[in-house]
């Protein structure tokens, strides 16, 4: 953990006008929520569109974050992560959470070999507890606590509570001159979450969107009015919408995209420079 | 459950003469243990073969198989059967037990639309309760138990006890005049098992077998030694090794191959009919 002084020197750099300092890098490996898009068995405008053109297949939540000194992946949702990376290419996995579709890629990756691969989420012994009986070469000695500063490489990383079923953490990352927010799973912000955003305000936020606003009273997610709002009180430079529902996609064929400029969905191998 | 009599004529059919009455076909959809082949970071001979010829790659062990009036899988480890399959595809999944890589693959075909899936599996509350909490589209009305034979479709199918860490199923699936075994997860087999398979010959055993002989002693798999000993004792007409672990095949690429003519090891997406 970082302490007071560091910390807030790195919060009080400002985020927007500098150039200065080595970009961020960000590639969506997974934009979809639990079903993924398409969805089994469904023939919904959305799930079709994905059968025919790959480039609208959603797999599940997952981010890959470069720095000039770290490279990290945010949950494991897709399950071909023992494919995509051989050892030493990630410092670390951040979870918000121990829902299946934010861990199961970890499930092949834990028995490799030649490896330690650090993995830090919130304290939630009974979430975790199947990965963690069997970890192999996922070490879980660090534990993810709320607005307790942590490094990794060049990175401050500072953990944010959300709203969600189960303990769950975003995790607000930093270099000297970037700040990402990424926020899933959760339905609307606590406050103490918002306020910390609003003092330290992203570069990119990254922020879950599981469904359309016509649905019926979201528990667990944010539907896209919910995203908006955070949107408009975070006043992040740009927005990106991630954890979608395959309802969502179909709803917006047919109706008009959310009304700002500076907010779009992520689709799954999108790259961003920030 | 079929009364007795009924089971007993089935069984009684004998097996190896009879060429009349429809085939069975059966798919590998994988024959891996759960690392896979390559595993993630491995550098071993197998490994790195399978990284250059893919026909080497071995998923989580998964069996389809079809009668003239059933598909169904044997456990659900490959991780896209939302993508290979469709509703209506498969009759049931029959599990062996609740371990991650046999069913990993449930996951998000849980949450498809426009099916109901009937998932048997052994009694084991503690092992089933993620699938069970949110069984989705998965029906887990009936459960799997020892030598109580059940009908699905054509086939007559009988649960046999096999020894591993927790409840595990191996099945006897007949037709009238076919009989295949599957048997994984286990080390050896338990006694009342292998009494069953003697009486009840199949035309081809389907046996777990994770690694080679010269390692340290098996607690919860058969090396190939054990299963070369199963293989004798039941006297299947033909026997195929699964579940393999990257260390048989690294060994077999230096050693002679088991020496038996009716006996060898499964490669994932083979096809078998008898």
């Amino acid at each position: 953990m970082l302490d007071r002084t560091e910390k807030e020197l790195l919060a009080d750099d400002g985020t927007e006008g500098g150039t200065s300092g080595a970009a961020l890098r960000i590639q969506f490996l997974g934009t979809g929520n639990a079903r993924g898009v398409p969805v089994y068995g469904c023939r919904c405008p959305a799930c079709r569109r994905a059968r025919i053109s790959t480039d609208h297949i959603r797999e599940p939540a997952t981010l890959m974050l470069e720095s000039a000194g770290a490279r990290i992946l945010i949950d494991a949702g897709v399950t071909d992560l023992h494919k995509r990376f051989q050892p030493g290419d990630l410092d670390a996995v951040l979870l918000t959470h121990y829902h299946i579709d934010h861990i199961q890629g970890l499930f092949p990756l834990r028995w490799g070999v030649n490896d330690r691969l650090s993995v830090l989420g919130p304290n939630d012994p009974a979430g975790s507890s199947e990965l963690r009986y069997r970890p192999g070469i996922l070490d879980f000695g660090r534990i993810s606590r709320p607005f307790e500063a942590f490094r990794i490489g060049d990175l401050c990383i500072t953990p944010l509570p959300l709203n969600h079923l189960v303990p769950t953490l975003g995790y607000l990352l930093e270099t000297r001159n970037r700040r990402i927010a990424y926020l899933t799973d959760t339905c609307g912000l606590p406050e103490p979450t918002s306020e910390h955003l609003q003092k330290h305000r992203p570069s990119l936020m990254i922020l879950d969107c599981n469904s359309p606003p016509n649905g019926p009273t979201p528990q667990n997610h944010n539907n896209l009015e919910m995203a908006l709002a955070i949107h408009d009180r975070v006043a992040a430079k740009q927005s990106l919408l991630t954890h979608i529902g395959h309802d969502l996609d179909s709803w917006l064929l047919g109706n008009e995209a959310p009304g700002r400029k500076n907010l779009s969905l992520a689709s799954d191998g999108q790259v961003v420079l920030i």
